[in-house]
């Protein structure tokens, strides 16, 4: 899922998403919410005729975001207060308030109101913080069912699984949101600093123990190669930044690694960015162009670079999909991880 | 003529030029001399290729840069020796010079190296002034002759008149540039502050001296009105920032005025910016949604807006060609410069 924070995904229009084959997009409940307000986006019609989007959307409930960038929250039981980062005004979340919050978005896909637990953290806090998680997914339930959405169209709800690295708080989390009538299970707090290689445990745990039977989202994730690993241990759904933020400074995903195009042996190369690839900036421009463009500071920088990383996650999950209907999904990984992980070659 | 100062139209794809009609932009021999340099865009193959442009393009000689942005220039007979804003590097455009620099970018329209005399200024600096940019502008003319086009196609080039407000001194470089072989003429000079009036007295001059059968192009100018008012005057080509470096501040060009995105009446205004406008913006998206993405700081606003501003311009001028060919320009004109003139209505 490309992610559009604040209603758009940054340099690349609407249709362009679309042209690129994404099904459905990112909002952030948490940034809409503060600007421009669920009021005016109501009044447009729900958030998919604010922006018009006619793909699916799924809105981050804005726990994260309450959690990263605001300042002087306070959690409890009740739910979190915290400043707005635009202004500083006083606002409280609670998960009853946050499913209020994505009914008048009317995203596709609610995400339920959690705390996402900075890494590291001890075992106790993790453990009182998941259980208070999955106090506030329960919450999140009754309020789903005590109220309807407002544009006609049926809107599904997640819950995640906190807990940090610690596998028991993890396993009793994944138990007891599967025992809950959830449409999709998350896989938060991950990616936030901890070794890749217990970024996969904990996946792995998680989706042993999520239903097969309905979507697992890892949230925030990540480089090709963890969505690839990741997609092995059982994950269905990602959505992360990297693609357009690395690509605003320069970073362009390919199949046989990453280019930094503000490098200096592209300044006379000719080629495009990934002869392989369909986009519209490896379809018309050099290597050279671009760089010339981002060294200049140009905003056809950042669309070209955007487009052609999306270009490629989208690609890269679509191929994984085929494989694995294939049933060759295994062997497929491997040759594709052997030339990712060449990425580091361009940046030398 | 959108300008594409360093390569590119700040903030829109080349194939949204062309979609939108655009068959010649600017580019500038100043900035793109220092950067990415001209060895490069003759290794590309030329400008054209350079940055995948198929339609027509005109190169600014640098002079107006060179007096605008670059620090302590040191102009004499010979040339102009400045120093780099990029990097305070020295360099010396001379005409001869810069002819070899637009023979490398290969527009298809050149510019010869002209002093931009600052207004207001005093008659005798502006008539000596003058001199050496005829002096100048014969010096390019011999280089031509002396030099060929790198990419096999035809190079034109245009002398430029200055003289600032001064009519005798306007008036005699317009009879001594006529009387040389020069592909078109153009009108510098104007637009850096004088009244309007004045704009169109010396404008008016030029064109009934400028020869009829060559193009006369009006540099840097302007508004709407301003645009109208000159081909009134008998000019034929324009080049302006304004579409896009307005639209860059949420400035939206309409028949009916222009529009200011960071209102806040726009706020929950759910109409298109300009209801009859065939962009993509207007064919897509509300008032509401354009005003919270530049609230919001995002891209998209400054691709919307330019795509939006450029539509505008060229279909004004396509409209202004069409009733000119209709002989019916004068009333056209005096209708669309009534309904221009609403253009403060939003900024209260």
């Amino acid at each position: 899922m490309p992610v559009g924070t604040q209603g758009t995904v940054k340099a690349v229009e609407q249709r362009e998403l679309e042209h690129l084959g994404a099904r459905i997009i990112l909002g952030n409940a948490y940034h809409l919410y503060l600007r421009p307000g669920t009021a005016l986006i109501e009044q447009a019609g729900g958030l998919h005729r604010f922006i018009g989007w006619s793909g699916s959307l799924l809105t981050d409930s804005g726990g994260y975001q309450v959690f990263s960038l605001s300042d002087l929250r306070r959690i409890g039981e009740e739910g979190v207060q915290f400043k707005s980062h635009l202004d500083g005004s006083t606002h409280v979340f609670t998960p009853e308030r946050v499913i209020d919050i994505e009914r008048s978005l009317g995203s596709d896909i609610m995400m339920v109101l959690d705390e996402c637990v900075p890494y590291p953290t001890d075992e106790a806090y993790a453990s009182s913080s998941s259980a208070l998680t999955i106090r506030w997914a329960e919450r999140s339930r009754v309020r789903i069912d005590q109220t309807r959405p407002l544009y006609g169209s049926k809107q599904a709800l997640f819950a995640i699984v906190q807990g940090s690295v610690f596998e028991q708080v993890r396993e009793a989390a994944a138990r007891q949101l599967s025992a809950m009538e959830f449409d999709g299970f998350a896989i938060g707090g991950l990616s936030v600093g901890e070794p890749a290689d217990q970024m996969y445990r904990i996946t792995e745990l998680c989706t042993s123990i999520l239903p097969e039977d309905r979507p697992r989202y890892l949230m925030g994730v990540g480089t090709p190669e963890n969505i690839l690993e990741s997609i092995a241990r059982g994950v269905d759904m990602f959505d992360c930044v990297l693609p357009t933020r690395n690509g605003r400074n320069a970073v362009f995903f390919t199949r046989s690694g990453k280019l930094n195009m503000r490098n200096a042996h592209h300044g006379a190369d000719f080629r495009p960015v990934d002869a392989a690839c369909s986009c519209y900036g490896c379809r018309s421009f050099t290597r050279a162009y671009i760089r010339h463009l981002f060294k200049a500071g140009e905003i056809l920088a950042l669309q070209l670079a955007s487009m052609h990383n999306l270009t490629f996650y989208l690609q890269l999950v679509a191929d994984a999909r085929k494989a694995i209907l294939d049933r060759r999904f295994g062997s497929w990984k491997e040759t594709a991880l052997k030339t990712l992980s060449a990425e580091e070659a361009d940046e030398s």
